[in-house]
């Protein structure tokens, strides 16, 4: 299968998996039922979903299973996304080239929304069959999924990332670790939610691509710290530029385009040499990881 | 042991326990650290936490295990009071006597405060030892804590209970809808997850436990209404009247203080006549039913 139709293939599964997933958005509260919704029928490239399906398929993990892990990791991402955006965070009023979510409703739904869908992923989590996946397995997705959501993960790498606005005197380390939290957390978790769905107990696989996806992870935000400067905001679904305008610390800006350009292939190298040396068929999260590397928008 | 002294004793277990599982304040970042800290510090009276040491003890739980369960509740009370003060929600500037935390700190660090102590519960959660309680438990535990704070429980409740404000026309089938979802959710998933702490696989037992747990809530609300009417300012530590001044959906606005004093105390009793038809020695959580009904603030 080509790259391009796997990946076609596995978002159309994911969608129909976060929508199965859900409360019908005609249940009460349906404004916050349909905040919810629309936040995640906004779509997006669903590359933390992909990450769980590539390398649980390395482990030979059970689809369906999968199917609902990769709900989960887009539910966080989603509910990131959603609280990232509100007035008192990045101001955004553009998300994938739609209003935000408490623009399209208000910031109290919003706020609520993003805390709905944040519970949603543990709950389906939790709720997997233990015939399809032992009580253990979930746990453990559990403790790694919320290990990578809090206070030394996404919630710490907003935390940090807003206190440097406007700081020039942010270094490469600082920029580093803020990336690692807001980012890399959501992605190493996907990937190692993918292989515990594949019942990985190896805890040296494990660590390893952990490594694997913080590497792809850092790539992934360089690339999109790139694409705002180089892009247009019809492309970008945000408003183009946005970063510089807050003063956000950028590699760009600290590095330069051409130097960023370099680390994220290094990080991609590096990247592909950890994998190489796991046992295991990764096709699929390789040219994951290159889509991700060259991706556009 | 008087009520009192196991009241105490167990708050100050909670207590510790809540300390021990909270990031370092001085790590950082430390904003975002001291906001969790100044929050969970500012105490209250654990009602949470005391259902799960009542509950978890009827069922021989472990009581380690208990003081992490009880902990995790508390955490996710802590994150829906200080989401619940934010301007776009309740915009309440005073919380157990001192300034709401987005007012301590600031509206962005209050909300990643408390999205971090949600998943800091799953993580606590989800992190007990197998030894001490197998992963089948804390799965479950895991499932239906989340469910009590999602869309079909606190958060929803929360939604809910926005949208009614002002509302005259909202019924008394409504007001207890809101109040099942907003306070009933978490006070029943805190019983439930005590009994679970002690290994109940017993679906009746928790279905019971479940239903006598929606009644001590419902009265405990209506018992916050009475409260926000009868007390003063100072003994409630926030403002006195703020449920009016909101034009808040009450129980005394709608069927006057006498009759909600009545129904607090109908559904006292019928919560008790639950409990008695459940094999074990419920002594604690009948006494701390009580609390809730009598307490003063």
């Amino acid at each position: 299968m080509k790259f391009v139709d796997y990946m076609q293939l596995h978002q159309q599964r994911v969608n129909k998996a976060l929508t199965a997933l859900l409360p019908p958005e005609t249940l009460a509260p349906t404004d916050l039922h349909q905040a919810m919704h629309y936040t995640i029928a906004a779509g997006g490239k669903r590359v933390r979903a992909l990450l769980v399906y590539a390398t649980g398929q390395a482990f030979a993990a059970d689809l369906q299973v999968l199917d609902t892990v990769a709900a989960a990791v887009e539910f966080v991402h989603a509910y990131s996304l959603i609280h990232d955006d509100l007035p008192a965070m990045d101001d955004d009023d553009l998300r994938r080239g739609q209003p935000s979510c408490h623009k399209a409703f208000n910031e109290a739904v919003a706020i609520l929304a993003g805390d709905a869908l944040q519970s949603l992923a543990f709950a389906v989590l939790a709720n997997i069959s233990d015939t399809l996946l032992p009580a253990e397995y979930r746990a453990k997705m559990v403790y790694i999924l919320a290990q990578a959501i809090g206070s030394q993960g996404m919630a710490g790498g907003q935390a940090y990332d807003l206190a440097a606005e406007g700081q020039s005197t942010i270094d490469y380390s600082q920029l580093i670790k803020i990336h690692n939290y807001k980012t890399g957390a959501l992605i190493a978790a996907s990937v190692c939610l993918g292989a515990l769905a594949g019942r990985c107990d190896d805890q040296q696989k494990l660590d390893d691509l952990d490594q694997f996806a913080k590497n792809i992870g850092l790539a992934f935000q360089i690339r999109d710290d790139i694409l705002d400067i180089e892009s247009t905001t019809e492309m970008l679904g945000k408003q183009q530029g946005a970063d510089l305008a807050l003063q956000k610390a950028t590699y760009p800006a600290l590095l330069g385009l051409d130097e960023s350009k370099r680390q994220a292939q290094a990080l991609y190298e590096q990247a592909f040499d950890i994998l190489d040396n796991i046992a295991g068929d990764f096709t699929h999260l390789k040219s994951l990881a290159g889509f991700i590397i060259n991706r556009e928008q």
